[in-house]
């Protein structure tokens, strides 16, 4: 059965998943793009950003990073994102339906990626065999439909920080790695707050510290 | 000039400084002993605990964790204390004023120790060089006592997670040291919640990880 999993998702260590003030110049949020310094130089990052942009890819960092990295795509299909993963825009869709995610053409999913949206859209097929579908009838349903999708792989939720903590609260994530990386935002999206892991039927099953970040992994006990 | 610090100061990774429902039984509040897992083995941790309790001293471990251990005393004079670091009493004092604080006859501080309370009480001479004294005018009032008793040395801030908040909100605090345990508590003191550290002017200066924590140091900018 199709496990559902948070992976690779970067966290502050004052709990901050994003920055403020997310837009267009700061997808991450104002100083979010340094909680993903960890990732960056990775091998597995560099060959996904060079296939994203076209340009000769770089030779990146192999260890505990890449290791994660690596695992964040391992038997991965379906992914499950927040709106405001997939672009900057808010309320209802611009008319020319125009914006196509951060990714430009290719993005690196390979596979349907359901973003849930108040907002009705028609599916976006991509190169690269990724499918962006809108969903507007809430989180459960949109599981329903990447499990249907799966065909046997792993449904990955991509974020954010408040659609990963419906997710918990919900208690429908059987595996989540956070990586903590060593700076505070002191503002931004709040991934713990109010969110009690353990009462949940979380727990902390493995810590894996690398120079860059600190890797936790997550399952219920 | 004396610097206040924060040091060896135990966090969970979702930002709890103690569990909930401190008592008696449970001084670090239900489920917090685990944030203290990393100093426990630590030879700087064992020879304080045989000094307090008279038992022969452990081995203890070296490395980063007792590193830290080791500075958490160097060059450090007076203390300053939360009220429920002193003690599990809410309210008024016990009209006996038995309660001499978790640490028996010999308390690791060898200083003044400044207890900040709403409660007046006199202050109390321990074994080994330990005085208590109980400040009831504040934070700054606490802190300017210590100053005058410092001879030179540096002021620890010992905790808890409150007396941390105000001082830091204070802009009173010169170095923290915080150790991020590998485990959640879901519910307790918070340290981060509400505080900006960024725009009060600190930032994360140092990252070191062990197998037993992150620990984190963080200045003024």
């Amino acid at each position: 059965m199709s496990k559902v999993k948070v992976l690779c998702y970067s966290v502050s260590m004052d709990g901050f998943a994003a920055g403020p003030d997310q837009s267009l110049e700061n997808p991450m949020g104002v100083g979010g793009m340094a909680l993903h310094a960890w990732v960056l130089p990775t091998k597995t990052f560099q060959a996904m950003h060079s296939e994203m942009t076209g340009s000769a890819p770089g030779e990146g960092t192999t260890g505990v990073d890449n290791d994660f990295a690596s695992k964040g795509f391992e038997n991965i299909g379906p992914w499950i994102l927040g709106r405001n993963m997939f672009g900057p825009i808010r309320g209802a869709w611009k008319a020319d339906e125009s914006w196509e995610g951060w990714w430009g053409e290719t993005p690196p999913y390979h596979s349907d990626v359901f973003v849930l949206t108040h907002h009705p859209r028609k599916s976006i097929e991509m190169k690269g065999g990724t499918v962006f579908h809108f969903v507007t009838d809430g989180i459960e349903s949109a599981l329903k439909k990447a499990k249907a999708a799966a065909k046997g792989k792993d449904i990955r939720i991509g974020g954010g920080a408040s659609t990963i903590r419906q997710y918990l609260t919900a208690k429908l994530i059987d595996e989540m790695h956070l990586a903590l990386a060593p700076v505070v935002l002191g503002a931004g999206e709040p991934l713990f707050a109010g969110l009690n892991l353990p009462a949940l039927g979380y727990e902390c099953s493995k810590y894996t510290p690398s120079e860059n970040a600190a890797h936790l992994v997550f399952r219920k006990k």
